[in-house]
């Protein structure tokens, strides 16, 4: 009986990392699609996003049946809770994939990133597939040194957050508000995608440990 | 045991119940610091979302606790689940007054919100706070036709982020790209707030159901 619950367990934890693999291949083809005007790349993403929708739906339905019917206690209980929540961040971050795509798709044919920004919404988005690759790594490896050093690159993804908006408020930019608010968006999408990535990286360090991470400067 | 198990399950609603009545007074205060340029009124919402962070986590660690001394099965575990899922939300909510006020507390002593965006936000903030309201009632009354008015309430606020685009890209607005910017997270902030309150409706819905809402239009 415990080692069919101890195969599930390790589904759940297969599934969260396909989850976090289609994250990562959206993100890459989200900022793809956003820098190069991939309208066919850009619906590809979109419609994807309810792909990984159903599987955090499914994901959690198997983790709360297998809660009620096995009663885990102590770390198999924090194991089982974890999941339901790095799914939620899973999904969120798909979301926000999602969100890179449709500016992309709206802005479409004109490319919605204008020069100026294009390298720093490059390096945004290598940095959150970085980010999202060490994440699905952890998943397996639990790996705390590795969980720390998310921590570092969410800096570097804040750094280019903060050189966004400096562009963005130069006295020569030159594309106006629509662009600003599109760019706005963008700077806040991928950030945002970061943090729910260092979530799971400190979920991963607390399932381990029992401790919250403190932040490594 | 099983009394004792059901007091502990009303507890876990009454402080879900207090963070909702927090993140309610949060955003009433946060929305007239930022149309007034009060700065005390907003550091008071900054100071004050630490609170409700630590009561979501004080609240975790109980909900948790329980989950492991009780092996709750059926519709409590689902309760708790719930629970824990609310909290979060809770939690994001205070998130986003915390996000509201600095932007108040950054653009001090001028105001953030420009005359022509005033009332747009008056009313975001409004709707915010009445959605809050509801959600807060739901949690003690579980009534399903009010948990359905929150999704009406929220297409509202969606109305309310269009016009504020509007406003922002008509030919004529006079405020620069600094103030596009804030006004670009500021409709977001509202907008992500609203829509935390509208997943706790439908967690309640669920809760009731075991089904998930359907939209009415």
């Amino acid at each position: 009986m415990r080692d069919a619950f101890h195969d599930d367990l390790d589904a759940i934890n297969q599934t969260l990392v396909d989850m976090a693999n289609l994250v990562g291949s959206a993100m890459n083809r989200a900022t793809t699609a956003l820098l190069t005007a991939d309208l066919a790349l850009a619906e590809e993403v979109i419609a994807e996003d309810d792909h990984i929708d159903a599987i955090q739906h499914d994901l959690d339905a198997k983790t709360l049946n297998l809660m009620a019917r096995q009663q885990p206690v102590a770390s198999d209980l924090r194991t089982l809770v974890t999941s339901l929540r790095m799914s939620a961040d899973f999904e969120r971050m798909g979301d926000f994939c999602h969100h890179i795509a449709r500016i992309a798709r709206m802005r479409y044919p004109a490319t919605a990133v204008p020069p100026e920004l294009a390298l720093t919404i490059q390096e945004m988005g290598d940095t959150a597939e970085r980010i999202i690759a060490k994440v699905t790594g952890l998943l397996t490896s639990r790996d705390l040194e590795a969980a720390l050093e998310v921590e570092r690159d969410d800096d570097e993804m804040d750094r280019l957050h903060r050189k966004l908006f400096v562009t963005l408020l130069d006295d020569a930019w030159p594309h106006g508000i629509e662009s600003a608010i599109d760019m706005t968006l963008l700077g806040r999408y991928y950030e945002r995608c970061a943090d729910h990535a260092v979530s799971v990286a400190r979920r991963v360090y607390f399932l381990v440990t029992g401790e919250y991470a403190t932040k490594k400067d």
